[in-house]
């Protein structure tokens, strides 16, 4: 679905973001699974250089981006939103309660028991790699998400997804994992860097990735690289 | 609601665990939500002090603590199970979609947007206390935890609840808040420390921790503190 000023469904995203962040601020899980379920939406763009505007904090208390507003609906945080959207979708939501359940357990693993130790190195990496504190914590906190992917990786063996089928938990996990391109860790286990090839591989993906990235090239200040 | 052997619903717990852990092990955050709801729930018990059995790793990918079953219902991470239980309770989720979409958003800026944070802290506090790169990092994780308290008090101010009533969002933040008791950084906030002990005030949360407590007595190892 193209982007469509005229849609009931507004997300806010970026203008533009430096190359580190280029296909991974959150407004692409939205994206993402808008795209899945068919559903066109609008874009309010954000200047990222800039402090938000005031009053976005009485909609997204910590000025984060995405927010999602339909109607009277008014939501924040890109896993909420996600699994708003998912409700409409049997692409992304098993209808039965056993199928659902499962769904809904994998979109929480990748967003609180696996993406924290990601963004911990992603820190070191992206913005404190030259600390020394970063040079002593950085083989622990590589060690701890390690192991989280081995498990990870032991549980999908050789099946195409999470569960028997794409749902909203690959989703959610995939953009996790894409957080880690800056390191060899996902490539370490074959199945892994498989299945998240698997997930970008999606015409939705594709279409959502493009038009994160479609204002980036538009807004692209003078100043930066 | 007692601990019922004969209960359907199952979720998994630790039989003992340090006292830095006492009160925060995140099946609470599964029996409070049982709580509130008025459902009865089993328990199995696992020792903390020993590696999961290789079959718990089949139910839960990670290892952790709690598992939810209910006949075919198998679930894990807390915030999922919470999600879940919500569904049958109007006390922890409001039937109305904006509602239900602001309790949602809520659970999932708790695990993804402040807990993170508070973890890296707790990290630093609880284990890594001496070390060089601790004392080095430790400023900057306090003020980023801080910065989001901030904001969350700013959202907050005089309600007595994230929205206008008590939801599963109130007790998913409450329960993360409490990840920052070695610390005085929710005291800063008086509106916030007085949010929390209004939740932790609600005789199902009082039960819930009880529930958890209580094979801690009984279990304690002799070799222990």
């Amino acid at each position: 679905m193209p982007v469509d000023s005229n849609a009931d469904i507004e997300i806010s995203a970026f203008t533009w973001v430096p190359d580190f962040a280029k296909g991974l601020v959150r407004d692409l899980r939205v994206r993402w699974a808008l795209e899945e379920a068919g559903l066109s939406y609008r874009e309010r763009l954000l200047d990222a250089r800039h402090e938000r505007p005031e009053d976005y904090f009485s909609e997204q208390p910590f000025g984060q981006v995405p927010i999602y507003r339909d109607g009277g609906i008014h939501m924040f945080e890109s896993g909420a939103i996600v699994l708003h959207i998912a409700e409409r979708s049997e692409v992304l939501m098993p209808r039965d309660p056993v199928g659902r359940a499962r769904a809904t357990t994998w979109v929480l693993a990748a967003l609180n028991s696996v993406e924290p130790r990601i963004t911990e190195l992603a820190n070191i990496d992206l913005f404190n790699a030259d600390a020394d504190w970063a040079r002593a914590r950085r083989p622990e906190v590589a060690r701890k998400v390690r192991e989280r992917l081995g498990r990870l990786a032991a549980w999908l063996g050789d099946k195409d997804h999470l569960e028997g089928r794409f749902t909203a938990g690959d989703l959610m996990m995939a953009t996790v994992l894409r957080n880690l391109r800056q390191t060899d860790l996902v490539a370490e286990q074959a199945n892994l860097a498989a299945y998240v090839a698997r997930c970008e591989a999606r015409p939705a993906f594709q279409q959502a990735l493009a038009a994160q990235l479609a204002p980036f090239e538009k807004h692209q200040p003078a100043d930066a690289a």
